[in-house]
């Protein structure tokens, strides 16, 4: 089984641990880690990414939390079969909120609104031929 | 002049000083303020917010950062004229991959990919009728 790689780019304003959930999250939402898949260990993912190992397990930890990953000690981190919840309207809420504030920080950063528009209607495009419910 | 009422949601997983930036930069960006305009003070702010007034010099110190304020003194804030920088290729990355980790997340959390495209198209709509650059 070819390893799949986690690579994270720890550099930047987000916290490590965040950076780490989130660039874990998009693997298992893409289906890149599937259930029964193990994840590196804690020691071996902080040596690879160069960061405190309790940065690693904090990131685990939380996507413990949201249900992606059995973890029991000494035997690392499994990834576990975790069905789409139903959205709360907090989720859709907070989506839409954080779709805009990044936009807004897009454009304070200079990407014409034109270019903005553009990728937003690739991923409309790749979201809608990925199938999926 | 009507005073307008900036708005934050200080709950959540952000800092509050993350979310006051966010919430005053989308005014900047959509010229709800304009240059010249005076932001409620510091301690006036924190008082409507229910918020440390550390917290609210934070968030001005930043957005003065990006050159959106011009902080004095007890002079308060000024929204300046601020010229939209050329884009840097890490500003555009950044963005994308902002862009791809929020997805994940809002797919994580239960909402169906065709509610999200939905949402991703009507603001594509939203940015190419609102003319600018």
């Amino acid at each position: 089984m070819p390893e799949k790689v986690i690579q994270v780019d720890v550099a930047g304003a987000a916290p490590a641990y965040e950076r780490i959930v989130n660039a874990v999250r998009m693997m298992l939402v893409s289906g890149a880690f599937q259930p029964g898949d193990q994840l590196p260990t804690v020691r071996q993912l902080a040596m690879d990414l160069g960061v405190h190992h309790n940065t690693v397990a904090e990131a685990y930890r939380l996507l413990a939390q949201e249900g992606w990953l059995d973890l029991k000690r000494g035997r690392g981190a499994t990834v576990l079969m975790r069905p789409y919840p139903s959205p709360t309207p907090e989720a859709q809420s907070q989506f839409a909120r954080s779709l805009d504030e990044l936009v807004a920080k897009a454009r304070a950063a200079g990407l014409p609104q034109g270019a903005i528009a553009e990728y937003l209607d690739s991923l409309v495009t790749r979201l809608r031929s990925g199938g999926g419910k």
